[in-house]
């Protein structure tokens, strides 16, 4: 068997797992080179038999060897990335979200485009098992129309406010994912957004010119509404939850738990709360999702999350910010 | 042992629920009389031992015998009942809506508190135990301070066409629950209030300038934000949910579903539907709601549910009807 | 339409629940006298409009005007109470146990059979609805062939000890219920039963010769086993939980709970204990049981629970406790 | 780190998945050989970077290079490899059962412990996450004092007939896994065993001398009563549940579904059914299972799961084998 030949720009946290899942679970893989100016990554590479480890990513991005890239670089550089990726001629697979500018995603999907390679954009939850089958019970129509949908969506915690200041705030690096899951189960486009949201978790995040709680409604050009809410911190664990309902049912999914013990006191039923990491929470989505990376290479077929899915999901989330910003509805075609 | 006696006007179904109650379950209270139209209220007022039946309210109203006047009568004659009732000296339990127009309701609520009665107003969900304890939960701060407030309420099917036409639309008679409870839930008052909506039950629900399925957001003045989400039909029964979110942890209610039992086959694990008739599910609120009606009178204290929640919860439905039609926030300001 | 004059023999807690049900929730039926040793008894007879009341059961058993007697007395007066009612023509709703003696049972039968009357016996727990619909499921043959039952059946308290001593033990009183719903559950008959027991709760209750915690496994004659676990007291309520396996699926039954809310915090998620009184736990079921009783008189048709129920019943208790004395699986045919 | 040296008898199903975690999840161990007659063994040797393969287990047991040996071959060689590992001076990790006669057994541990090298018997279920949690719970006595344990423990269909005839049958081969459990639970020794079972999934299982249903009641010395159904084969998975019942409150573990999504139609709720392979129910255990080995090696510590315990389920079972076959209850003493 041909094994493809990877190379992984960026092996923080989401490298990381790229890389592991790469070298031990995939017979069709092989990383060849990994780059990262962290000078511990040697130390990475050796570990999981990486021969190349460059500093720089422009280094990578010629190897001859390299048939893909994954970029799990800091989104400041995916556009970058991407465009010298796509240059080389090289397939790619991007974390999200492609870069916090509408325009710049547009130019790289255009450069993309012109140089014939596949784009695959981790939107890591629509590969999770749950979603996934709660995706095909809708579908396959056994809830009838969607009519309504409700993602609720909240971290464990905050991540730090330096973070949230380069991120794009709560609407782009948090409830991006959340948008684009509710464009996977409507399976049409976002017509309107309206936004509202308040600073409940810490009031340096408010200084920093972002909220931490919102309520977020889409309306969908075929009459679907969703509403998702999301807070940066929940006292519980990591929340993550989904609900449809169409004309003839109602599915979804609820939260992974830590186990499915019970305990009965005096006071009450006890049992366990949500998983509260997200690589554990969303372990299987992060398998997935390559996997789907792999077979759309093998069988030279379009990736199933694109840089389409970038764009919108974007826009849907610079569209709540400017909802929010003059408190009103915001249709998406002021944004695209 | 004094007991309370008590006149219903008008025996329909929630009249009648109160009467049945009042005379099987209550030592405390006697109904000595019942007012309706309908030829068939002799056999009904025989069946529970009521010696009056009076054609017109406005006969009954001024029945010395009579303390307290249960008012169950259609909404547009809430209003003048309540006057009527007011005036004679009477203490009331009005069904909700008072009127469909706040400028009636406060007119009513003038004329009341001059003649120095109590009214209470039917928000029976508030006395449904499940309900209440969740209140409770919040109220005792064991959730931390209440962020989002989520609410799910959806009819097993929609009431007749023409009855939608003089209701006042789904804010004005399903929704009204809901924004009550809300406020139940945050004890603070609504700044502002978001709806969208459409029709996905029955054409005909358009015709009659009216939707099926909405949205609401509200933002209350402590910066809480509730979401309802309201449908006139789910195809699974009655859905009844509500989930508080506070900073430190999250309390709510699940559905009262028909039975506990549980099915295993080859295909899955299948269990109960939701109770599908509100006499069934809320048959402990209509109870409680009059025994707290009573201990008020009894204890000379003021009714738990007053004329400003029948206010403020028309105040909010007014505004949800204002943003749905003009399509944007809607200061409660711009309402009261 | 023609009421069913009835007597009621004992008002203690289980003939005033069936006083007022048959008072207050059948328009059927009419309570015209109950007797009761009791002085406060003449309290109750005029709250629920009874006009006739007896000191002596030996008095109202002759009363023309009664048609059927429920009988609540204590258990040592149950085989004298039938056998009188039963030569007065009456027909009779009976507590279990019958009697602790399978003879005086035996002889019971022959007599009311003799009589023509109707005997019902009020193994209530056959017409709580959720046990009843997991019957269905199973008469259906939705789980197929049933092979193995489970019954846990755990009272919040123990009886008093004074109690234990005469009520048979924890065999006759308490499991007995158990045993009568696997044989509702199986539709065969026992083969053998073999029990294993301890004292856990109270060493008064060995001194009293009894034990509180038991498993008994019912072999029948159709191949099922069932097995049994109970105990006098769980620290959190009272526990009733079913389970039917057969080879095409599992049905069953959870227990009932106070509530359906749900309360999140760091250290779990915490929901409702089961309910810990009886009379809320199977309060459907006494007025189920009465509700057949008025409809086979109605229709003349067989009782649903017969003196064969009861006979069989009691034999698994003797069974039981045989087996526990002498170590050792018993023969229900030892008994019988 | 010095790495712990393996070598692994038997690559079928159980050596496959240690020969996977120990490659790839174990940086402080190497497997440097594997013993197996298969000829394919050479291939999966080479996937996993095995550089020995030995066609018999005794030219492996003498490998100066291996430290410790990991028995996975079929039941009726556990003996004789244990013993050769011993006197090769192996630390020594085993599969369930070690033999199917105790005397055999009893011999095999004098063996070892003359050797001076650790014997770990794999009770994997002891180390599944779930079970732990359980256990840890019952141990820091937060339920009191156990006093009834019920394991249900039921495959999703049988093993070919073949495997039942050597297999030592249900009890021997199924069963013990959660005799074992029992005693996990509370940390005591069983007094007597009373069994009963039918066969129902299939006739030829009778044919070969076995029963595919059992039930089965252990009698430890203090008092704690276990009872534990098994069944070869549930139309909807594994089932694998147990419960904990104490004087303060109960414990236990439900089922692991495949998923936590749920689907309402106007037919029922729907949801998952337990994972219905075993090697995917119980992932988690093989490994921590091994991890708990590679740690008492490494800090010289009696492993967790011992020959004693291999011993007594192996009594247990014969026990039960004994009680059906003469249907009275067996003390354990006859046993052992």
């Amino acid at each position: 068997m041909n094994k493809i030949k990877f190379g992984i720009a960026g092996v923080g946290r989401m490298g990381s797992i790229h890389l592991e899942n790469l070298v031990t679970k995939f017979q069709d893989a092989e990383v060849v080179a990994i780059s990262d100016i962290n000078p511990n990554t040697n130390t990475l590479a050796e570990k999981f038999g990486v021969s190349k480890v460059y500093d720089q990513f422009e280094d990578m991005v010629n190897d001859k060897e390299i048939e893909a890239l994954v970029i799990c670089s800091p989104t400041d550089f995916h556009a970058n990335h991407i465009i010298l990726a796509a240059k080389a001629g090289k397939q790619i697979f991007c974390e999200k979200p492609m870069d916090l500018s509408l325009e710049t995603v547009k130019e790289v999907i255009k450069i993309v485009e012109a140089a014939g390679v596949k784009l695959m954009i981790a939107f890591n939850r629509r590969f999770d098992p749950n979603f996934k089958k709660v995706q095909r019970i809708v579908s396959e129509g056994k809830i009838g129309k969607p009519q309504v949908i409700k993602i609720t969506s909240r971290d464990p915690g905050p991540p730090s406010v330096s973070y949230i200041k380069v991120s794009g705030g709560l609407f782009l690096d948090m409830a991006i994912h959340d948008f684009d899951m509710a464009r996977f189960m409507v399976n049409h486009e976002v017509e309107e957004v309206y936004a509202t949201g308040a600073v409940f978790v810490d009031p340096e995040i408010e200084k920093a010119g972002d909220i931490d709680t919102a309520v977020t409604t889409l309306t969908f050009k075929n009459g679907t509404i969703a509403v998702i809410d999301n807070c940066r911190k929940a006292a519980y664990g990591y929340d993550q939850r989904l609900e449809v309902f169409g004309d003839s049912g109602m599915c979804g999914s609820e939260n992974k738990l830590h186990d499915n013990n019970f305990h009965y006191d005096s006071n009450g039923v006890h049992t366990a709360l949500p998983l509260d990491f997200f690589m554990d929470r969303y372990a299987d989505s992060y398998f997935n999702e390559m996997r789907a990376f792999i077979e759309c290479l093998k069988n030279n077929e379009a990736p199933p999350t694109t840089g389409h899915d970038g764009i919108m999901s974007l826009a849907i989330g610079l569209a709540a910010k400017k909802s929010l910003a003059e408190n009103r509805p915001v249709k998406l075609a002021e944004i695209l």
